[in-house]
């Protein structure tokens, strides 16, 4: 099904697996911004034959699958909309039509990396979930305008994973990461010293990231100093699947308590931070979830908001890399 | 434990009881309006041994209990605070700390009531839930003050439940509600014909909520008027237990196609109607949860949202009925 001029969503093939797996009822669930297909999507599955429930929650990422409704609702299936495979569920079986691209404008963008970029330079490329099969094409143009070029082994960029570009960050001297908006890139930009540039299909522009990150990176670390003077922190996870960070939450809050803050843990469906200040004895919140969490929020309302990883520098020690082993 | 000149939360008695069942592990759950107290409960437990998790989800209701996130982290028993007993809930013991009211303006507001009606009047009593047990001092002095008085057979009143009033509405001459905020005065006066004023304990004041009701009835039909144009619905539920009116919702899905309008059913863990504005596609919006969902939102974003009570309206047949009995 084409939904604009550069994507699809490939409903047909998720249709066949529905039926093969014999789902009648399904729930459909698709992050905010692709909720608007939802009622095009859900017509052409009941003219299919499916009976259809929609979920109403937010939804960003494939870490993110809505079991608890579609067990409430007594669904046969899931099917989930704009991400890949990122957890097993068990409980249900879940298919997946992620977003594809119909046309990017490559040629365009890679004109404009000759521009910024010298010619002779080794180029590492990575795409976010739904640009990745663009990439051949891509290096091939590159190359044809005097770029070398180097694909990552497993070129795929999460908002929360990023070691596709670490993994080739000191063999190259620019990494280009083929997308959309900034949020994905900008995540490759902290974690690698070399440039970074995005090159953005929607908006057929290449930019490159280092002030955004600057101005971000400074963001973080005026919170984690206004953190640093909390005494009271509220630790917050979610039970979303693949954001239900308890270990990591809990390792937080003993952390905190070593230096003598009082710390509790909090639990939820969906994070939001401006649910969290009814907590109004909390001088800082710690978000055991996912990282956009933070990254949207360094900002508001005064109170510091930090991301579990950087309970570090609050503490002042190493303690993240266990935190798995000794969960709950 | 006291948190202000009004009221108190008896934790003491649900330690007592967290105790007796042997507990360890605490979902500690509090509206928002009392999570500030938050920190003070979670210490007192964590003194009497206990390990506490908060809940962060919104909870406007003892329909409202957090069994998934309770669930989720392996809790051993629900503390849920401010709410009395609604559900039964199996999975998980649940303990309830209904708020308590350590005094009230009683022969204040017996006296701006005085100034209100006409001596001799019959006055009907019922009471939210925190407000109960001071109905027969009311009535005592009401009754000195000249008033004849008829306190409900049972009579509390919920958000969602004003049969208390209901069934003493035609014996009466006004019925007084002891409380504080308009919400649930609101309810009685919009289901009842007779005059009803609300006893504030909060603002010490005594008043009556015709006119607001008149708004707010206004807003109503405006939105029910409105929906009547609409095409397009979207029919949403909550998981929340008690809030989970799947039959209901079901319901009022045919009712609309019946009338050939599309419509199409959502389900989440907490509604919120700003988040349903990503289905752009939606001309209206049909809430089968908690009535306060509606009447909190009556009027936003010029699109209109109604209570699934209100559909039989919009479709201009009666079916709300048997919703329960045909749910899926």
């Amino acid at each position: 099904m084409k939904v604009s001029e550069l994507y699809e969503i490939p409903i047909e093939e998720a249709v066949e697996e529905l039926k093969a797996r014999g789902a009648k009822r399904i729930l459909l669930q698709l992050p905010d911004g692709l909720k608007k297909f939802s009622l095009r999507i859900a017509e052409l599955l009941q003219y299919e034959g499916f009976e259809v429930v929609l979920s109403a929650g937010g939804c960003y990422g494939g870490c993110d699958v809505a079991v608890n409704e579609a067990t409430a609702v007594r669904a046969d299936a899931i099917l989930h909309v704009g991400h890949l495979e990122f957890l097993k569920i068990r409980e249900i079986p879940v298919v997946y039509a992620p977003l594809k691209v119909v046309r990017a404008p490559l040629e365009e963008l890679a004109s404009q990396i000759a521009l910024l970029l010298p010619r002779g330079a080794v180029l590492g490329l990575v795409a976010q979930l739904e640009y990745v099969e663009l990439l051949p094409e891509l290096k091939r143009k590159l190359q044809s305008k005097g770029f070398r070029t180097l694909i990552a082994e497993k070129p795929l960029i999460l908002g929360c994973d990023v070691r596709a570009a670490e993994s080739i960050a000191n063999k190259v001297d620019a990494i280009v990461v083929l997308g959309a908006g900034e949020f994905h890139a900008l995540g490759v930009q902290r974690r690698v010293d070399v440039k970074v540039l995005l090159a953005d299909c929607e908006r057929c522009e290449v930019r490159g990231l280092a002030s955004e990150v600057k101005r971000r990176e400074a963001l973080r670390w005026e919170a984690i100093s206004k953190a640093k003077e909390a005494r009271r922190f509220l630790v917050v996870t979610s039970v979303k699947l693949g954001q239900f960070k308890l270990g990591e939450a809990l390792k937080a809050v003993k952390a905190l308590e070593r230096i003598g803050a009082k710390a509790l843990l909090a639990v939820v469906d969906e994070i939001s931070v401006e649910r969290l200040y009814a907590f109004t004895w909390a001088d800082a919140f710690i978000i055991a979830g996912c990282p956009r969490l933070v990254f949207d929020h360094l900002e508001i309302y005064g109170k510091p908001v930090v991301d579990v990883e950087d309970v570090k520098y609050i503490v002042e020690e190493e303690f993240g890399a266990s935190a798995e082993q000794e969960g709950t």
